[in-house]
């Protein structure tokens, strides 16, 4: 009997995630019915919302269950269909979690052009975390030519469109990473205007000066100090599109000390989830997916191999180990 | 030579304000030039924003210079006038200071009309604070019929007419304020659902019983551990008006711990000054002496006696001394 692999969670993280917090599994492939479709994974996604679903806390999701399939997009080729929608050959995005195959009636599965952008980068630059470049920037961060954008976790898989989604609307674009290297693909691959490293030290004194004139934007995926930091450099009537807090994800206190910069300088703070915004998606991807196909909009993937390395790419991105978007490939 | 009181910052506080950071002077009447008017002034208006501009830091408004007349509210008499707009007897509400009179060209002054409305009242419920409630509330909380508003310094000059005007909108409306006697006068009085009093223990079970539905819009005044009670409690989409952080003012640490909320539950949140839009001050004014005049808005008032006393009343309210809108009477 055919059989693939998935990982469900074991057990919920008491802080830090551990590899104990996730099982393996092999399943045997089902049979499909009529109307379904059934889907080889090529690659999934890791990001860091999952950390939050880990929980059994209030927030915009439902937790995930112990022992279901850990949550997850991923983009792969139909294998086999009973359903007259999808032919075995197309290629598609859904939400089958970590996992190698699923099975789907069709619905939320997205058939995908790869003639001219690589099946991944549906996971990247034009899937979520792009599209939540996107939004955050153009609804919330709304940057006129020449205003300063600054965006936390520069070199990940959203902070890399953010960046560059300002510059290509006249802002100069900053960016904060963590180590030389980030801070130099920042600013040399992706053409950032300055990137300043957290862990260098002086966080403060290095944001101020490639911040000359103030940040009007803030993109904010960190949370903790460098938020703090950024706060004291907003201009009056500034915008912060609050997308991530990673930062304290893993139950650490994380106080914010700054507040009073959303007072005194007037500022406007919104927490937004993408998937809830769904009515621009077709606007925001249509732009995505025309600046990589030409070339306009560059990326960089992490890419870890087999489902078995998903645990620790998991935590090592929590960590920040990864560098640009991190997937798992599955085939 | 006829003389008149004023007060001047006469040192900066080294934390908390303290009597000697005021001097109180005695300057001549100057005589008027043509286009001038003479205003004896018969109230004196105290507000938290003037902590803010006793310090030399980035803000909103330029520091207040060392041995320049504190800036205030005011409302008096015209004495006399060179001025062909206004007459000798005219009621004005100015920005004259921490001062006994004032002369002014006639920029800025507005005429008032007492015939039903006190004039103290245009230095609280019909002034700057109403006004501050009524943008904070109508422009970014904009609750709907049935949602919960909630307002910390809830016996206020600002936090009392959130909560009725939410009333009036048909929302629950529940304070939070210090001390039983002013949540009784909070409920008993002005109308408000519930109130919840910091200082009993417990903030955060009694703000969860006052608002079981959770909480839609939050006007906030103070900051610190009332702050991050109300986050916990909001809603998905809720909205915070961030009017005021006095718990912060006197440059107390005040770290916010609940910052994840404005993400997980994709939150608004707006800074504002209401000086910053003055183009809504007529249909709010219109609405808030309306209400006033027909005894549907409700207000309280400290009055301490005579400029001598303003440094004392200042720093009492800064502490929430004071009992509804803290003025000084100055005749």
């Amino acid at each position: 009997m055919a059989t693939y692999k998935r990982v469900v969670l074991a057990s919920r993280p008491q802080g830090h995630v551990v590899p104990q917090n996730f099982r393996l599994e092999e399943v045997p492939v089902p049979a499909l019915k009529e109307g379904e479709l059934l889907v080889r994974n090529h690659y999934l996604s890791l990001d860091p919302y999952m950390r939050m679903r880990m929980e059994d806390v209030k927030s915009y999701a439902a937790p995930q269950a112990i022992g279901d399939t850990m949550v997850g997009g991923t983009v792969g080729e139909v294998v086999e269909s009973k359903n007259p929608k999808f032919a075995a050959g197309d290629k598609v995005r859904g939400m089958f979690g970590w996992s190698e195959m699923g099975v789907s009636q069709g619905g939320g599965l997205v058939r995908l052009d790869t003639t001219d952008v690589p099946l991944s980068a549906y996971l990247g630059a034009v899937g979520m975390p792009g599209m939540t470049a996107w939004y955050g920037l153009t609804q919330i961060n709304q940057p006129k030519e020449g205003e300063t954008v600054v965006v936390s976790a520069a070199s990940g898989a959203v902070g890399s469109v953010v960046g560059q989604l300002a510059k290509l609307r006249g802002c100069r674009a900053v960016g904060i990473a963590g180590g030389k290297e980030k801070c130099d693909y920042v600013v040399n691959e992706l053409g950032f205007d300055a990137c300043v490293d957290y862990k260098a030290g002086n966080l403060k004194e290095n944001l101020a000066q490639a911040t000359p004139d103030g940040i009007d934007g803030l993109f904010e995926n960190v949370g903790g100090e460098i938020f703090d930091a950024c706060l004291a450099r907003m201009n009056p009537f500034g915008r912060v599109a609050l997308c991530g807090m990673i930062a304290g994800y893993d139950g650490d206190p994380m106080p914010v000390y700054n507040m009073r910069y959303l007072l005194t300088m007037r500022l406007t703070l919104r927490g937004f989830i993408v998937s809830e915004h769904m009515d621009l998606w077709p606007q925001g991807l249509k732009e995505l997916r025309e600046l990589v196909a030409g070339g306009k909009l560059k990326f960089r993937e992490s890419v870890a191999q087999g489902l078995e390395a998903a645990p620790e790419a998991f935590i090592g991105m929590l960590k920040g180990k990864n560098f640009g978007k991190q997937l798992v490939k599955l085939i």
